[in-house]
């Protein structure tokens, strides 16, 4: 369920009856208010604790244009009291989205981040990086290589790439992330052109010769189970936006797969607001 | 463990006898290949996969600037290829931290939050809002109220402050984040000074009177149980660097608290690089 940050209600300097109210406003969030109190209760079900669908939102019911004339809600307007993407981006002069760099260990996906962070900074836009592995450091530290931790790893970079989108950042994801359906499942939540998919369409043989971290030297002596391209697939992406291939047996510099993919924001008008 | 994204590695554009990798760098990431392996390793194990701890990072052995003059070393060199947090500061023209905003249901969390990121951007300042009950929609869709879950949950979003933190932004968080040990452990992940506690210190009765999502009444009608402040506790600050109080009988208008807010980070030097 995707919340309306939209309508936000504020204050009216009108005189009230209780003095201790006279200058503060009802939450400024009340027109979530149903929605919310169903969604706490839901949770609170699921927490298996003595709960009750019944939501008796008061003041939130009053909370609405139409009934505005009455009871405490003399005292509230609707309007946007809060600041919105668009005004962020208006602030940054540039749209906020996710390149969602994915491909194999080795494939070059962090070297493309580093060097495209470089190119969009140079430019006076603002991005910032979620690297898979650094991730892991701190929000997703309580995660393991487990098929269900691996798709819960990329849910929630997905999650927090859409903030930093919705923050109005050029948020640049570096994420094996293998699995199509989990891939899909991040775009899905993004407004419609924001996931901007990259795929570092590396040959297995020239990402194990790199074997940054030396993991594929543990895959093949059997001391890692379930690495991607060893014993567990990588779903190549059908539809993604940019392809980062080898031209014949050369890869492109850095810098050049960087520009690659700021041609394709400029082009798609993500470098203004 | 914090990982020193400072110092990377790029690409020097030395011949090389291979080919295929004439163009292209090794990871820019080498250098926390070792700490990465032994992660990887130790999470894997987790997994209660067929795991070994020895690692052989190969590569990673040799991206060091002291062994630098031999074998495939010879094409790196060390540098900051990346854009770290004081170029984006540069570029904002203010300093990333998080205002963590503490206290009671219906203490007016929410309200200041719309109020400050109001005023920051009116001064051209880049803030974003993580709001509890929002973030719950998303990220943190998978947690209930369960005590370890509700940890969890101020886990994840002080986790995500500090990345936003370290993107440059003024990120404010909402919660009610009831415990004090919760709130502390989100402090002790960011650099001094970064976190900026605001405590809503008003009084349980204002807040019940209040009750915007109607919480507080189902709270007292056995409803919904371990609700803050009804029959789970509330540990007040004792060190917040901001407290927002009523003045006799009256609350302060969320403009003049947000005032209160901006005064603090403009003092300490937050709204310039």
């Amino acid at each position: 369920m995707i919340i309306n940050y939209s309508l936000r209600i504020d204050f009216v300097r009108a005189k009230s009856t209780k003095v201790g109210f006279a200058n503060f406003p009802l939450s400024c969030r009340q027109n979530v208010t149903s929605a919310w109190s169903k969604f706490v209760s839901a949770k609170w079900k699921e927490a298996s604790l003595k709960t009750s669908t019944e939501i008796n939102s008061n003041e939130g019911s009053v909370c609405n244009e139409n009934l505005s004339k009455g009871g405490k809600s003399m005292n509230i307007v609707w309007h946007k009291c809060s600041v919105e993407k668009i005004d962020r981006q208006e602030l940054l002069q540039q749209r906020g989205c996710v390149i969602w760099i994915t491909g194999l260990s080795g494939s070059g996906k962090s070297t493309l981040a580093c060097a495209l962070t470089r190119a969009l900074h140079s430019r006076g836009k603002l991005t910032y990086v979620l690297d898979g592995d650094n991730i892991r450091h701190g929000l997703n530290s309580d995660l393991t290589f487990k098929p269900q931790d691996r798709a819960e790893n990329i849910r929630r970079i997905g999650e927090v790439a859409k903030l930093f989108s919705d923050a109005g950042v050029i948020c640049i994801a570096s994420v094996i992330s293998p699995y199509r359906k989990d891939r899909d499942a991040c775009r899905s939540i993004l407004p419609d052109g924001d996931f901007i998919e990259v795929f570092m369409d590396m040959p297995l043989h020239v990402c194990e010769a790199r074997d940054p971290k030396g993991l594929y030297k543990l895959a093949r002596a059997g001391k890692i189970e379930g690495f991607t391209g060893v014993d567990d697939p990588y779903e190549a992406p059908l539809n993604s936006e940019i392809v980062i291939q080898m031209e014949g047996e050369v890869c492109s510099s850095p810098e050049v797969m960087a520009e690659k993919v700021v041609c394709y924001l400029d082009a798609k008008g993500y470098l203004q607001a």
